[in-house]
């Protein structure tokens, strides 16, 4: 028996499976923003296993694998490290290792405590005498020095006395499962050990990244019989052989204290000696004070963050995972990271950056951190636009593009149709410095760094259109929109409106800047070189943006010749047919007519206040039918519309699909890792779909329905200085402004004021 | 100084250049249809060379490299193997190794004897102690036995007694140069030399082709003062050591009789036996008995497809170098063969087949060679069409689609733009069937086998079309046409056009077998399972095609969406520009207007009859300015239409650019190797083009013209039991019947019957 339990604030697994121990892996991961772990186990485990052991930042870039190669493709594609493995504690028992698939055990149990951050295990084993003895391990990250981990292994012997031999290690010879030809991306530096504190540094390849790790230790329960350091495998695995023995009941317990470090924060010539300080100081500080501070700093996300449901226990646990996730990739203290679609949980998609940190990472932050966190996101494309400008340079064109995929502002993917063509992504990047200014109410980003990417977007743009002498119209042609079911495609809805809007962001700001912030207004024109003409220009194609349409049905049309397509909606599909990406060949996928994820409609999601409930009803009936959702970034927008338009059910079961996508490996790919970047969705789809939340005109507007499903949820929100606690149950919702000062907000277009420790009612009608 | 010598038999290098060497041995190189040799040294050269030893149809599917897979992409890609070296002889004088990278030398010459098919080559050889020797090689491929070589090398002392150490050798330890990581694809099976003759046989990994390559040997002019069997590196190389003695003036001479085969011809069991036997057999022969042999065969050759140019020599070293090697290539005597864009010269493509088989190259044999060697091009497609379907039916539809790149009949290429979408190779398949059916006036293969095919490429096109039910037609969405610079595109005029036309060619020839073949047709109905309705619906679907035109310009569409692009003659871009895949990155190439081959073009080529020369006129005028020719088998179309429609001048500019596309290296790529299928395409421009020669009904048509830079050409075709020559000079154009009956042929629209012994003379209006 092995399964996965409920509970509000645990991921509990009792027993143990061997084909299931990469999911478990995935779904134990745990990680403070600087680095991440997989579930894997601290001593020696023979099996199939993912190890995963990932600094953030540190990456290595592999040679572009491609079949042909054209013109502007990089050389390299950067891709996530599989670090020093520094929670491995060998254990053996009277002469038996210890090691989950080759020796007796039972009664295994492993939780990941989410309010705490931190993962506990326990089993018994059972030697070949039969003697039995509990092992209890737990191990965090520190949230409060992302440079610390402490781990616990205890032992206690249930039938005698044993001796028990335990190796705390560091083991720098590791390996991506991803590598071509299972090549090596690090090199040996140094490594050394004394028996009470060990070290290695190893260096990346090509990007030479130093990273050390240093641990010491203490045992606690039985007398150190022997103490040998261990230095093997040229100075790759380096710590400490402790010989002890415990008695009937007797417990030995073994606390590892790991400081993991790079050079992108300190002095590479002193990693060693400041990696060997900090375990030191960690053993000092010791483990209960280590972990009462790292707790507080939870108690302090969740205090901002946490989201209740009542009456259904799947979906507290579901929606706390995917909070809890979210906050162990992206602390938002360092504008050079940023949230890869695994995190820290796994090798796919490179852990680079894509659109998905814009259009779905960024309003998660937003809501449930202080402003620096998403300002931060903002940060790290700002500090990318001189590599996107020789990105558009690259291409042929002028000003900026962003890369697709990136991990330093660079470009690393190489498909074409994607590299060359999903080109929508720079609006997806100028539409969150909207969504931020617009709820912060904080100008000050917008006026001294996000104009520069408004305006080198905009001259990309400029320089990317056809003009259609005719016709008299702008034209977007050979894109790839949201819906990577379509390539090379000309006028995407989407890209073209997104466009449009984007063009006369750029124009207003720069006009309002003028007359606001006179001082930034002249230095960005000056900077940038900006002229009245190029304003024109800006103006001039945003007005006459070709944007397709069907007028008869009412709808925007996804591209160009959209409806030569044969129209079947998915319901009339074969089960066998889905998911398409596994069942049909690409242009068999490509010149059907349906849809990936929300292409139009996510449109109507980003451009929300511009369109009438009638338009969104229209395009959503028209499109919703077409669509498989085979992105994890397709349900959340669907439950947001289908919220908006009253189609309750249907956001519910939107909201489903994605709730609990890896605890229940619902696309049977956990084992890989976690949708982290999803995982914003779905809070998406409870806050801004089932609590309605939106920004109108500069003020916090809220329409909350429950799902009939639940009794009650609740959900806080971060919002200028205030932390606003949304509670709804069957009969209305309850506001509380749990801090900051009063306020006034928009509830179903009624105003109310939000003053402390006065909740503010509203009964559904 | 290395150049490159005018002459109208001869390909000749005068001096030697390391920087030249690819170049030179991709011109020299020799084929007899059964395997080939680039113009690599007998003796050691340790500069940079690409060795290339290619035998037929021996392949290996390298394993496909791939960013980002797609349902439906091949595992394998098949490439061409560089084989068994068998020309190689090491050879020392007084000691010293003679290697042209490393020795020193003068009076370099290399020459490819066309008319003989014999590569000679020679030099004098200066040793460290000033002393030299003239060495003279020569060596040819068989074309009367295409199992067998014969290697001439003869040292001759200009300065006095030298010791001369020869080792004729085999060596099976080769590779690709385009192996991914330095793969090795062959293993050791057997070798062994007793000094007399020896043998090695290599199997390739995966496929499990066994060659076996043999020699013996003789040596004239002087004695054998020692001769010692060789086997070194596990056995991969043999052969012997020859110690002899030259005196001032002396020549010795090595002649090795090489005999080269595989279980594709033999039983693998026997290849050791047999290749022995051959050489043995070879040697018995003697020389100038296997030279006898095969220049017979070149004789004939000539006898049918030699074109001669007077007034420019250049011109007639370039196109007999085209038909040389077009005849080196493939011999048509084994349906299991096919041409690949680079033949026996290179790596490139693999050696695979390509739609340029049946869109040029069967044009040239059909004209130049008796009919079973076109046949044979249709046979290997005939023979494949199981795959076809197992191709159509892994992309989600019925019927047949022939793989783009194929060696065995499986599809072997994975970009999805062309190896899904690139749907219009079954129409040059299709359309094969009916240019070699109307030319040789036999419809035995069309109602035999030729009718399956068309039959299942029929039931694939239906399965592929959309139904548009408002506008009432079918449309193909998601393909890409000829010009490679347009992907993923709805509507490609010339596939439509060609789709329309070849399902209306397998209805009309089912009606034609019904009425005139009735037994071939109740057969072909049987064992097809053609039914009443399915014949209907191929009716159905050709009658309502959609077929994108500009009625305002008179042209047809290349695709849906065509004008929107930007429309700038390539003569406005910048120099630089050019050529735009060398430049341009590809989403900008895509959403240009620029035309990478004849598209729309290709289709009024290949349906000539059936397009007035006014429509010919508007879309040659709209389309030839936006056309970058950036493929090699660009320029012949254009050359044919442009003569057609009486632009000479530039009809001859479009000959000149593949003329001597490889000797004048105009792509800088000729290291690489030759390309073979653009030979037919230049061999077309002379013989369509200029020559004007059509089969018009049934009949031979003729409408030459001279271009202005020439004072007389002429050309030979082979045309149904008759070789007739035309010559064309200022004055006019002379037919005569070379061998075979009277024939009535039609001369610019004017019917005359050639006779034997008469001349039919046209004087030019």
């Amino acid at each position: 028996m092995c399964k996965l339990i409920s509970d509000s604030w645990k991921i509990i697994q009792v027993g143990f499976s061997a084909e299931k121990n990469r999911f478990f892996e995935s779904i134990m991961s745990t990680g403070n923003g600087r680095m991440g772990l997989r579930g894997n186990h601290e001593e020696d485990y023979s099996g199939d296993s993912l190890k995963g052991t990932y600094i953030a930042g540190v990456y290595y870039p592999d040679k572009t694998r491609v079949g042909w190669w054209k013109i502007g493709y990089p050389e390299y594609f950067a891709k996530v490290l599989n670090a020093v493995d520094f929670i491995g504690i060998k254990v053996a028992i009277n002469g038996e290792t210890v090691d989950l698939a080759k020796c007796r055990f039972k009664d295994y149990r492993r939780e990941l405590d989410m309010k705490e951050s931190i993962l506990r295990r326990s089993f018994t084993f059972i030697g070949k005498d039969g003697s039995e003895f509990k092992i209890n391990t737990e191990r965090f990250l520190s949230y409060a020095d992302g440079d610390l981990a402490a781990i616990k292994y205890a032992i206690t012997s249930l039938s005698g006395e044993a001796e028990v031999v335990l190796t705390p290690f560091l083991n720098g010879d590791v390996r991506n499962e991803d590598a071509n030809y299972n090549e090596k991306f690090w090199e040996y530096v140094a490594s050394g050990t004394d028996g009470s504190i060990s070290y290695i540094t190893s260096r990346t390849l090509k990007t030479h990244f130093n990273v050390t790790a240093a641990f010491t230790w203490e045992l606690f329960g039985a007398d150190v019989l022997e103490n040998k350091a261990v230095s093997e495998n040229g100075g790759e695995f380096v710590g400490n052989r402790i010989r002890t023995k415990i008695g009937k009941n007797g417990t030995v317990t073994l606390t590892k204290y790991v400081s993991v470090i790079s050079d992108r924060y300190y002095d590479a010539d002193k990693l060693a000696d400041i990696a060997r300080e900090k375990a030191l100081k960690a053993k000092e500080t010791g483990y209960q004070g280590l972990f009462d501070a790292h707790r507080a700093k939870w108690d302090n996300i969740w205090s901002m963050g946490d989201i209740t449901i009542k009456g259904d226990i799947k979906a507290q646990q579901g929606i706390r995972f995917n909070i809890y996730q979210l906050n162990c990739t992206y602390s938002g203290d360092d504008p050079r990271l940023n949230i890869g679609p695994k995190g820290f949980t796994g090798e796919k998609y490179g852990g680079s950056t894509y659109w998905d940190t814009e259009a779905f990472c960024l309003y998660f932050y937003l809501g449930t951190r202080e402003p620096q966190i998403a300002r931060s996101l903002l940060e790290y494309r700002y500090n990318h636009l001189e590599k996107a400008k020789e990105n558009a340079r690259k291409l042929g064109t002028r000003g900026a593009l962003y890369p697709m995929v990136t991990m330093n502002g660079e470009e690393c993917h190489n498909e074409w149709e994607i590299t060359f063509e999903e080109i929508h992504r720079n609006c997806a990047i100028t539409n969150a410095i909207k969504v931020y200014t617009e709820y912060t109410g904080n100008k000050s980003y917008l006026y001294e760094k996000g104009i520069d990417v408004l305006v080198e977007t905009s001259r990309y743009w400029v320089s990317r259109v056809t003009y259609h002498p005719t016709k008299k119209v702008y034209m977007i042609l050979g894109v790839t929109g949201p819906n990577e079911y379509e390539n090379n495609v000309n006028n995407n809805w989407y890209t073209n409106r997104m466009v449009k809007w984007s063009l006369l962001y750029t124009v207003d700001t720069l006009e309002e800047m003028r007359e606001n912030a006179s001082r930034l207004y002249e230095e960005a024109i000056r900077h940038l070189g900006v002229t009245a003409e190029e304003v024109e220009t800006f103006r001039k194609v945003s007005m006459n943006m070709y944007l397709p349409e069907d007028k008869e049905r009412g709808i925007f049309l996804q591209q160009d010749g959209f409806l030569d397509k044969e129209i079947v909606p998915v319901s009339a599909l074969k089960p066998s047919d889905l998911p398409l990406n596994q069942n049909w060949s690409w242009d068999r996928i490509l010149r059907s007519c349906y849809i990936k994820q929300a292409d139009v409609l996510q449109g109507l999601w980003f451009l929300n206040e511009e369109y009438s409930l009638e338009e969104k009803k229209r395009n959503f009936d028209f499109y919703e039918p077409l669509t498989v959702h085979e992105s994890s970034l397709s349900p959340c927008i669907h439950a947001i519309l289908a919220a908006e338009i009253g189609l309750r059910e249907k956001a519910y079961a939107f909201y489903l699909r994605t709730s609990r996508l890896d605890l229940d490996n619902y696309n049977n790919d956990t084992d890989d890792g976690l949708h982290i970047t999803s995982m914003a969705g779905t809070w998406m789809s409870i806050v801004h779909g089932f609590g309605g939340m939106r920004i109108k005109k500069g003020e916090l507007y809220l329409a909350p329905f429950i799902p009939e499903q639940w009794e009650e949820y609740s959900f806080r929100l971060v919002f200028r200085g205030r932390i606003i606690k949304i509670t709804v149950d069957k009969s209305g919702t309850t506001i509380r402004l749990e801090k900051g000062d009063p306020l006034d907000i928009l509830l179903f277009d009624q105003r109310m004021r939000l003053t402390p420790g006065t909740d503010c009612h509203h009964v559904h009608s």
